[in-house]
């Protein structure tokens, strides 16, 4: 192979080499076009030093400032735990680097507007939050369709989230913050509107479920158009993965989040199998979304969700939260959005 | 054919030569084995005598008092206008003949509870109520994964009750009284509890629905074992007919409702027609519940839903009406369920 | 009940209580309108005492003639084994009653062609022949989809007939007069051409069937008109029944066949259960065969496939044997359509 | 972005830019990890200077040879039409350069096994041949059946290849060298077995059809090992892009090819978009398949089908377009595989 000519690639400094960071540094290394990783950082110098092992050319930092500084970084994916996004994220933004930022951009609507804020003083968007149901290819038809007009205006969603367990230490809160994050995410992209409210009842409770959490839980949503859509969050479902939407349009339903693969009849029952796991099913939207910012970063642009889309969740997941305690509909509340976001 | 062997069909009076009533003489006479139209009542003399025409044996009357004294009477299908029930339930109770009385039983708690005290009073059940849903064969097979438990604790359904449209004069009253009362039924039905609390709230209205009608509504049930349940009313939908219903249990998700039918691929796209209205959608269902209270009342007894269940569900509708005007729950308020409804 | 007034319902004696017989009894006794049982023959007297046991007013005889005799039998519906048809409905024709018979008319076209022409000489159409796929709703749309023409012409069909199991004795000849009969009856009532060549191809052999079988069979049948229609026939398929026919029209593809029923997720997988046997797929198409074959016989008439569809289908069997034979395709021969089958 | 440290990319020499090589073009360009277009050879210059205008650091050629002469090329992808094939191959195993040849290998199983002995002399496989299927999610999950071998052995295979249209100048032979092709391959993948035999039948032809052709055919396969495949071609079908296989095993069916997206209700309809072209069917199968192709050429391998299935595969289209000539099934003959094509 030729070694001598230039390289035009993104080079990538991945922060946390957990579950989510060693797949997006897979991704990075052997799917992605134009972008290589150029380091990992982990506080376990020995997961970073395992997540480079593979991976010709970067290096295992323990610390983000130091991978910041380098002068072959041009770029910060962040994959920590949530509570350790903000200083990241504002030391990046000092760097006017590209930054694509796991979900949630931090765990709270305070730290999501200093973040906001920061960009707003950068004076352009560099924060692409991964929300990566947006980048899922039934997702983007549904939007297709909402955008469209056909079917009318819409009237409701029905939302369904199922996971077949939770990891220790999945707390009730989670369920919202980890979970329906997406769904308020979705409902913004779909329609176009912000979250207005949030309603919360537990009903009866699973008993497989861990002595922490209600689950299921009922969360009633209602835009700030005055759409509503239900959600059904239930995160240990046991029978496996399925994220569906169902969307009512006056003309019209839309339904997506069928299971893929083969269809087999056998042992008297017809069917298939049911998607394991969020990779399995949102897989082609991770590499999507990672390709929509390596694409973007080139262009000096953001390819998918902003910090503003960060804060506005953030706001939705402390109103969801406050609605755990109550039977009545929450009100979220949003600082006016910057002018940067106005697209 | 051997006109001189003795009959042993029941012989049927059809109060109400309307839609419905078209529909169950039209049963009766070329579809049911075991019975027969003795007589058609309509206060309409020349709808009654439409009727008959082709009924061979039949008489038309205008007045049920004159049907139920007839000898060649010995039953009764009461199939007029919800607020005309009572009077010939009570009547036709002093007779102690079979009884199906299409839903509802009556309009409001009150006079329905009359009913349940006169059909206590003559000791044993002789009322069987036209909720049709517990003879389709897909609510039948769900009921039976409800009283399996291969599947554990049922936690959550999720309903959609959706019409093309909505005769004049269909109040929004009505969304609750005429469609959401088959949905009191099922959950009733599949659950083995009664109603606990109704709440509604209103969302986006569509606006091919006519004036005096808000649709669609979001009602959210809940049982008296905390069993969630929401459902769309949705009226005036446009695209076709469609109820259906997804029950989450602890160990997974059953869903009926799946239009049935060729399946064509065509001019782009793939898929098949929407039942129409709820004939197609019911039809068989209708059949088998007539068939059944026909072979019920030649042992003596009822062969589908009771007084009580009419009772019970007009109570719920009450709520539902009362849910109307605000966003908070409506407690449903029962009576004591009489001896005889024990099964 | 009333028992004065006099009957105007079809008096059936029901030869042969065998498996199809004892169904038909039970249909004709509970589901029928207008139709009563008023004979069962049996040569194994208590077969016939058994089935007649429940049924009033209807008597258990081992004579088919004796049957036909009597004053209060005006119909026969013949379930006996095929070999005996021959005898069975050349009496009923001598006595100018309804006939119902089982398919098929007889095991040969030599003793089919004999039943056509005996009818020919009667004058009118008595036979009715029990292929009560023309009743399922599915074929019937289909059959709608082939008449209005707006997918252009049919230019192939792929069908697959597969059983879990077969009966002991089921012989290699018996998956074409048996099983592939019904294919040639459905292709001929789809397209209206008659059958023009049978070819028959085994491949690999199934090593659960028994050593009598060569199991699964590769059918390519082509019509009058040129149509190709392939056909697998796989009698011991032992995940459930099922049957179904993919029409390719110039515009467009349509299937039929889907099974039914609540579509469940649980234990990693989704889909339903399996249709287990021909009662549950065509139970109501067996109904709509009968009620049909009542009703027509009121008008003096028949309500389904005739002699000549039983004649034609035993020619397509005949030729679907000698194919077993060979690789090559086989002609099938016909005589002259007699006029009283032209329609 | 860092433009300074070296590259370890595969440096693509691009044969052709036509359809094929610019969609391989703009995939290696803007989808694969580790590869860069480095040149792109086309007979049209305009053609050629049109493909790399947006692509850095590539040249435009005319001569294929030329190309590979470049010092900053170091593998081939040749996607030129099939009788330009053998020339290009030849002369990139002279130069033992990972090669990616889009199917066919070459057009006549004489110049297929020319190739395959040039590589045999090299020793070692420098050639993929582009079968894409094997590179689909669900053709691979049905190998994986297939391999497994729970469902018990294969019988029979049911394929259909649908094209919404031909462009102009597709032949009647082109509708076995250019589609069925693919059925062959994937049988053999399927299967583990070669070709024995092809039956080629024409029944009722499509009045849509361009005159040149006669569309659908019957295309009826067996392989070494007697499992019997029939393939329905259909390239004018005009309602979409469709292609299914449904296998038949001892104990279970098997369906892929299920279209995907949304679906809707709407109109009286319900269902979902057929995919329109092959791009969309298969695209994610064509990046997996270069994306295979440029990780193994890392390794000094290839990454799926080899130069003895392009041979192979244009042995049976010789049988099979000999096939259309006759009603009667053409026999395969194969050259013995040469010991570097056995795994």
């Amino acid at each position: 192979m030729d070694a001598s000519k230039t390289s035009d690639r993104l080079n990538v400094a991945v922060i946390g080499a957990g579950r989510m960071g060693a797949d997006h540094i897979r991704r990075l290394d052997t799917r992605i076009s134009g972008a290589r990783v150029a380091a990992v950082v982990d506080v376990d110098e020995a997961r970073a030093t395992d997540a480079v092992r593979d991976v010709p050319g970067a290096v295992a930092l323990t610390d983000p400032t130091e991978a910041l500084a380098r002068a072959d970084v041009d770029a910060v994916l962040v994959a920590t735990p949530g509570f350790l996004h903000e200083d990241i994220l504002l030391a990046a933004l000092e760097k006017d680097m590209p930054i694509l930022c796991e979900k949630p951009l931090t765990q709270e609507p305070d730290s999501s507007w200093r973040i906001v804020e920061a960009e707003e003083r950068l004076g352009r968007q560099r924060i692409q939050v991964g929300f990566m149901r947006r980048f899922d290819s039934e997702y983007a038809a549904l939007g297709g369709i909402f955008a469209g007009g056909e079917l009318g205006a819409p009237l409701m969603l029905h939302c369904a989230h199922r996971n077949p367990s939770t990891p220790p230490g999945f707390t009730n809160e989670m369920l919202i913050t980890d979970s329906v994050v997406h769904e308020f995410d979705v409902i913004r992209y779909l329609t176009g509107e912000e979250i207005a409210s949030v309603q919360i009842r537990r009903g009866r409770r699973n008993s497989f479920a861990p002595d922490e959490q209600h689950d299921p839980q009922h969360v009633l949503i209602e835009t700030t158009g005055g759409l509503l859509a239900d959600v059904e969050i239930f995160v240990n479902a046991e029978f496996g993965y399925q994220v569906t939407t169902q969307a009512v349009f006056e003309r019209g339903i839309v339904n997506i989040g069928r299971d893929r693969g083969p269809e087999v009849a056998a042992s008297g029952r017809w069917g298939g199998v049911v998607t394991p796991g969020f990779e399995e099913r949102f897989g082609d939207a991770y590499e999507a979304e990672v390709q929509s910012w390596v694409d973007a970063a080139a262009r000096g642009e953001i390819g998918g969700p902003s910090a503003w889309d960060g804060y506005a969740t953030a706001a939705c997941c402390a109103a969801g939260v406050r609605a755990q305690q109550s039977d009545a509909a929450v009100t979220v509340e949003l600082n006016t959005k910057p002018e940067i976001y106005h697209s």
